[in-house]
């Protein structure tokens, strides 16, 4: 039994933040404004794999109104998220992600990165990075966006 | 034998209409523009189905020249679309659908809004609904995005 | 064994070059900025593809810098993406892309850019083309973007 899963998620600079991004702390870059890290290659792969599973969304492990998910690193909902599919016998077989900004400048991260992000999924994360050719928000430098597709399996 | 398939809509907010968005009624809500009931939900789901088939896009099965579609309920385009797939031998296995926006707050009616697009799919339907942070053209309210992917089988 | 990838592309206009979408010529048709001839339909292939299999993404078989991949043919990018997965032991399902903006008027041509595509992957490509409402860069006539999903199979 398989299914298929989308997310997508959108986070406006903040340059005061630190960056996170895709499960890294990227030193010098302009952060992302957020309840919690902003880390929104996190959030649409969570999203992608509740939505596959139909499980709900991001808005039911976070809430801007709750304490304990200020500020808090992305990957804990990544983690949650995967213990509500195994919870209902579900596991993920592979995520793919296509993020879209300026910065920061992604390929040089890229296999660290997804070394990181399928080390905490348990399957393989694929992360491409492009830009919008200088168009829309996201051409502008006002912010990231990601799209992220999961597929996952019932064994 | 299995396919993806992805579809992708939009469509501007027309406050003087009444709201259809995934198969429900909003009462009280902008409305959305278009030719049908503007349901870009539906219209986002029958592209990413077709699509999967490979049998083309709803511009084959809507046409704004066409007198029997002004103002249809796009429940009925998802009706005819798989139609057109079960005539090919082919049958849903979910779908997934990510909702970028300002309005309508969706998750209090997110289960009931599943489950109505779950029985006319005869499939899974997860919806997610996410705003894009205040940036772009859902940042500002002129209009609501929905991103569609189907995976579909031949039993 | 099976996989699925998500890829996406923009590319602004360019009045002064010529059009290639989809691997077609576009006579008449504004064409795209870019590097190589500013395919977004190819790109984003390429980066479906290859995200589906985890073996990078376009950037590693173009480069702004690289003088052999100016101005080149971006169906040469799709056979290339197509070697590095049949070497790994990846072959595509289905590709299914939508297209995003005011030109060209894609509906005349779907069936036979579906064949060339579909020609050039080896599997069924379906391609859909939607405008934004009139809302953000494709909705301001600025440039096309394209989304594809993939799904691939080691045998």
């Amino acid at each position: 039994m398989i299914r298929v899963g989308t997310g997508f998620d959108v986070h406006a600079y903040d340059p005061a933040a630190p960056l996170r991004l895709a499960g890294l702390d990227w030193p010098g870059e302009p952060g992302l404004a957020g309840h919690s890290d902003g880390d929104a290659v996190c959030h649409a792969v969570v999203d992608a794999l509740l939505a596959a599973a139909g499980l709900g969304d991001i808005g039911g492990l976070v809430g801007v109104d709750r304490e304990d998910t200020a500020g808090a690193p992305s990957t804990g909902f990544v983690r949650a998220a995967l213990r509500k599919l195994a919870a209902d016998g579900w596991a993920p077989v592979n995520v793919s992600v296509q993020i879209v900004g300026e910065r920061p400048k992604f390929s040089p991260r890229r296999a660290e990165a997804q070394a990181v992000m399928s080390e905490l999924v348990g399957a393989p994360v694929s992360l491409a990075a492009t830009t919008s050719d200088g168009l829309g928000f996201t051409g502008r430098g006002e912010g990231i966006a990601a799209i992220a597709t999961a597929l996952i399996e019932r064994p």
